[in-house]
């Protein structure tokens, strides 16, 4: 039995010391400076607020200001911060951190050099990590379709768990798997966050058709709803997840596999970042948008400025085409140059064009 | 302007009528025997009663006893058909024919040799054509997600045409385009069809996950749904349709466009396949499933039954690794052997393991 911890008592945080604790393992649960309401109520209640359910037995909590006693004597680390959080999380472990310890990350992101080059959080954070331990640490992250949620739940969920260390992937998901909690494993590190991180920006766009259905006076008089016009986005979504994997270097099957096509599936049937697209799909601007949803995390705003920022220096620099980017830079125009709405799908699924050529 | 007769009026022959009328094209709408009922509204009350909604004026209404009228000098001749009466169309109209004829199909399925050889139906149609005429008709398929009644609805939809003749699929986009039919258009009619057919198998498989939630007694006390797993199936689902692309001959990048993962997410959305699926995770066999839902044409069904009867044969002449194929293997088993639902997830994912292998 292993000693975990996991720093960032948020939603999915929170939701792997289910399986960890089912496990028998010891599962420590660290808040960050922004979870003090949470883990008041797991220490008084053993109840999370957010999930709305008890821990499961066993689980201790820590306020942020304990970390140290919380990350004595553990094998593994889960990261648990949002993809703001990396730096503060690299920071604030790293003087803690002992050679041969694990660290898993659940934080979805990409981060953008100045020249455009797209970096995955993992390598964010382990520039962070002082430098006489950053070598003798192994990083690893997760990807594949989870909502929290059901995973605190004990429903079925399949994930993909990457490493570039083959012993380290292995070793986590022996630690993780439970009959509910199907992991599979994989040495691209990079084509699994690259879909992971990407996964929130075209949800949004999935999202907008909510909103656009809502605008035009919701579902008319033969109850039909805007399936198509999602389905449509959905589509396009997954070809640029392809492009950004060719452009980025991950597994090129991942776009239509668990990473990809299912993750962005699960993120498409609710949540935050769904909410957001709809009030864009609305009409409203993002600064609207997003003081409607005030106090809630967006990270699907934070990839989308990111790729917004990093695709015409990629492009200036002949590595990437645009014209595979549509959607993107779509949502890059109403998040960054805080445009309203305006799909234009007249450009979009170039590869079908393409494939013509080819044929 | 062209003229232009639709045979078979159920929900998406009709609803092609809508664009075609709003382009000032001259609609015929011919119901088949199986659309007597359908007929009657349309011709008393303009009214058709399965959209729930008015036929475009113009609109003119034929009980299949009027085929021949309805025929006379048309361009373009849309199968309205479902898959099982492809044979009945193309006999039908065989006769009635003339050198220069277009023929769009909409119907979606696959039919296979006895050896497993698989068959797109416009081939299984062309056969079906008098051999002095076969060769002087084009025909063309339609593929992507679009729900009939949103298409009705004039709500905005984006799909593929093909055909293996770039001029007949030029002019049938240019015919049947508007400003919310937005249509691509592709020579790869095989890829296509087969990401048409597959879907409806496919999208019955993430349906199950509606029937094992509820069978679990539905959302928990904190809410929680099984999108987890209809994801995972939804990544599989796209991950088999790749391989089946690679198996018949089409462009891989449908996998994760339009016609496949677009096309598979809108049928998710709801609609008979879905409740279908649903039905068997409940833990109803598929006669007791198809008994509660007697009188709808299950699509679902066929393409199942024909896949999984014709990958043991395709293996067996070393066409086909099987372990490409689990999830669809699992639905024939329910469809074929009347088994119970029980998804071995464990083998699912397989991907993931081959793309280890390639890093």
């Amino acid at each position: 039995m292993a000693n975990i911890a996991i720093v960032g008592a948020g939603f999915m945080g929170t939701a792997v010391a289910y399986p960890l604790a089912d496990n028998g393992h010891t599962v420590r649960l660290v808040g960050t400076h922004l979870d003090n309401e949470i883990i008041e109520s797991c220490q008084q209640r053993h109840f999370h607020p957010k999930l709305k359910r008890e821990l499961p037995p066993g689980v201790k909590s820590y306020f942020v200001d304990d970390l140290a006693e919380a990350l004595a004597s553990v094998e593994i680390i889960v990261s648990g911060v949002n993809s703001l959080g990396v730096h503060w999380f690299g920071q604030t472990i790293g003087p803690h951190l002992k050679p041969g310890q694990l660290i898993i990350a659940i934080t979805k992101g990409l981060e953008a050099a100045a020249n455009g080059d797209l970096r995955i959080l993992p390598d964010v954070l382990a520039d962070e990590l002082p430098e006489n331990i950053r070598d003798q640490v192994k990083l690893a992250a997760v990807g594949g379709p989870c909502i929290a949620g059901e995973l605190a739940g004990r429903r079925q969920t399949c994930v993909v768990y990457g490493s570039r260390d083959a012993e380290t992937v292995e070793r986590l998901a022996a630690i993780f798997r439970t009959s509910y909690y199907h992991i599979w494993t994989t040495l691209d590190l990079v084509g699994l966050e690259v879909c992971a991180a990407l996964k929130n920006a075209y949800a949004m766009g999935v999202g907008i058709a909510n909103g656009l259905l809502e605008k035009s006076g919701g579902p008319d008089a033969a109850g039909t709803y805007m399936h198509n016009l999602a389905a449509g986005i959905f589509g396009q979504a997954c070809t640029e997840m392809s492009h950004a994997l060719q452009l980025i270097g991950g597994t090129p099957a991942f776009a239509y596999g668990l990473p990809g096509a299912g993750d962005l599936y699960v993120t498409c049937m609710g949540g935050r970042t769904v909410r957001l697209g709809r009030l864009l799909g609305m009409g409203h601007t993002l600064t609207e948008a997003t003081e409607m949803m005030a106090g809630e995390t967006l990270e699907s705003v934070e990839i989308i400025r990111t790729m917004g920022a990093a695709l015409p220096n990629l492009s200036a620099r002949g590595l990437v085409d645009l014209k595979n980017f549509p959607l993107i830079q779509t949502l890059a125009d109403i998040v960054i140059r805080e445009q309203r709405v305006n799909l234009p799908l007249n450009i979009f699924f170039h590869m079908v064009q393409l494939a013509n050529k080819a044929v």
